[in-house]
């Protein structure tokens, strides 16, 4: 077994040494324990932590065969998420004492493959835009990013291994990278969402965050029921390699630290001999953050229509401002908005003839100083909305110090592929940091 | 105000009766609770009565502002959606004392346009295959079908003018068939599904049952945001007109009732100057009603999760077994499934150029009987794994007197137009009859 501190190895190595034994679930979860203990009054990542019943689950798991590719792991659940002995408050007054019956599908699968539920993450109210308390670890006056804050914070300090996302705009990238750890959202539609509370219903995504690509290629393995995500080969074919850089129609608004990072990658992987390319959004794209913005707005307004007919007052004003929009936008609208998507889904289908994988930016910059807003997540609402897989690489550093990185963008469906891929340039962009 | 009993009117008439004051929403709920103190215990359509709480709805309508296309209208809720106030049981003993702290984003839909929450009708364990006490109102040792079985009877036998359902595989046009009454199936995706039970993420779609299409066109305009659903025109051009007729791949199981149906509806539409065109199935479609049994499969072993992981002991055989064949499946083998549902969704959208709609079996024939099972949702299967709305039209009687009917098959997204043809066409079945 290794020296570093239990709560300091990435989910994958982890995983490893708990299935041979080599590490016991009790003294990874102790780690982690001792972790949150020591940061979480700081950093306000973990909102519950139900430390007795995760150390019972742990022991069993010790004493009992292995369950699966999770055995052993603690996870950080985002708040957004039900799981049966832990209060589920959707980051809003309104569910403060609300104990729900049954876990989520999600957290259920990873349960059944061995997973700890450590607790709860600080999640936006209703995964919208008004933040809760989650301060980013890196620099404690600067936002972790939205809506999965705590997850993303708990994972950058160390506190649990892997964690649970949502992305309904751009929820697991953008705090992954103003974190500096690697979110993934996978394919829309193909994990279950059951015991997760909704938002937009064509966007919602689960997801999570790890320290390394193999770590959310573990986490994926589990909810998509794939096990081939669970191995990532080390090396890929790099001649028929080809990634498209793209800086979307947005690039004007990226900021010095993304264009560094940018311009970093762009002349690594060239020097590198893999094919790069430079992709320009397809025509049917250019308009997809405003109909990315209208289908949540529509979608916010009806399906959170209780809480918005029976706790008003309870609701923030950001979330009003934003359901109120949405009910201007009638059905007739919002199906003539989804038409454009399905024309912009057949246009971004094709680019991937061309290459494998997009790299494009995850961010506008650095994580913003101040904890009264999660940042912007426009550099997400293309990729939501089409529901592609999306994985963000933390490999650089902006011009305040803070972690930036990019987003791989994959074609539906083809998370391991996108994995895969992601998994080998996510090896040599850190590898470079030290030429 | 007519002398029909307000408990027999439709709910479109009854909706515009409640906005001219003829009617009261007192004097029609008390109509209704009537009815159901008269036949629940024999038709066991209602599995929770909230009438204190409607009754008080009720007359704070009456004495407010014309809230809604549904003011004062009573509701039958199929108990796989959540209500406050009521118990939320999803047809399972393992929740039988779930009360919930949220409305169903549909239920709450409904509410804020004036509709009063009745209460909850009965439906099979998590609106699968293992059937509920409900009764068929028109033969009761015959089946109401399943799995909105509660509220196919309840509006069949003029206990509620309208109620929910869901479809997963054909819970919606299957009872809605059996029991002689209006059944609709949105587009799949429009309405949100927050607070309604989930099997299988892919399929499970809110709709409804009236007891005319213009009835469950209200319904519509309310859930899809679409106004327009609930002024379906009086006539059309019946020119332009152009329905195909589908006997689907299954037609050799379509026993002597529904053929008759179909030959009957076939010769009038004709004389009434339709363009009728045979259809028939893309050859995408071949494999459907298989790869819709191995979607549904493999989605409810992972949706229901929680409950096959904690509650094994509390679930059905018939459940069991369904749940076991999914974990056979994996997600590299749902993902290559799904591509083929794509395949046939391409081709299927292209059949739509050539015909308005499709016109094709709704169920095998009559309501079988015996209350042990709920029926083949077997000419279902299609449509539902595609995606599309269905409206089940009832015209006729079978061989042993029971309803039968056919369903129209529209466009993706196009609820509006298939809505107001399937009012059109029922109109001229329903005059045929006493040809």
């Amino acid at each position: 077994m290794s020296n570093q501190e239990p709560n300091t190895l990435d989910a994958w190595h982890a995983a490893r040494l708990l299935a041979r034994r080599e590490l016991s679930a009790v003294d990874l979860l102790r780690s982690c324990l001792d972790r949150i203990a020591a940061r979480n009054a700081d950093i306000q990542a973990f909102n519950f932590v139900a430390a007795d019943a995760a150390l019972a689950h742990a022991r069993a798991l010790d004493s009992g065969a292995v369950r699966g590719l999770l055995h052993g792991l603690p996870l950080g659940i985002k708040d957004l998420f039900d799981v049966v002995g832990m209060p589920a408050t959707y980051g809003s007054p309104i569910y403060a004492a609300h104990y729900p019956i049954a876990d989520a599908a999600a957290v259920a699968l990873c349960k059944e493959a061995g997973g700890i539920a450590l607790g709860k993450t600080v999640t936006t109210e209703f995964a919208a835009f008004q933040p809760g308390p989650t301060r980013n670890p890196r620099r404690t006056d600067h936002t972790p990013g939205g809506s999965s804050s705590g997850s993303a914070a708990a994972v950058a300090d160390y506190m649990v291994p892997l964690a649970f996302g949502t992305q309904t705009a751009g929820s697991i990238i953008r705090p992954a990278s103003f974190c500096g750890v690697v979110g993934y959202k996978p394919s829309f539609g193909r994990i279950p969402r059951a015991g997760v509370k909704g938002v937009a219903e064509s966007l919602d995504t689960v997801g999570g965050f790890g320290r390394s690509v193999r770590d959310v290629g573990l986490l994926g393995a589990v909810l998509l029921g794939d096990r081939r995500l669970a191995e990532l080969p080390e090396n890929l074919e790099r001649q028929s390699l080809r990634i498209g850089f793209c800086r979307t129609d947005l690039w004007l608004v990226a900021d010095d630290s993304t264009r560094h990072a940018w311009a970093d990658a762009h002349a690594r992987l060239q020097r590198a001999d893999i094919a790069v390319l430079e992709v320009e959004l397809p025509d049917a794209c250019a308009p997809l953050v405003e109909l990315h913005k209208s289908v949540m707005a529509h979608e916010a307004a009806r399906v959170l229509a209780d809480e918005r007919l029976r706790h008003r007052g309870q609701l923030s004003q950001r979330l009003l401002a934003l359901m109120d929009e949405g009910l201007t936008i009638d059905g007739a609208r919002h199906l003539a908005n989804m038409a454009q998507v399905e024309l912009a889904k057949k246009q971004i289908e094709s680019c991937f003839d061309e290459v494998d994988v997009l790299l494009t930016p995850s961010a506008i910059g650095e994580a913003p100083q101040g904890l009264d807003a999660t940042g912007d997540p426009v550099f997400c609402r293309y990729w939501t909305l089409l529901g592609l897989p999306c994985v963000h690489l933390p490999f650089a550093y902006g011009i305040s110090g803070l972690p930036v990185g990019l987003q791989l963008v994959g074609r539906h469906g083809d998370d391991r592929r996108l994995l895969a891929i992601a998994h080998w340039v996510h090896t040599q962009l850190n590898a470079m940091e030290h030429d």
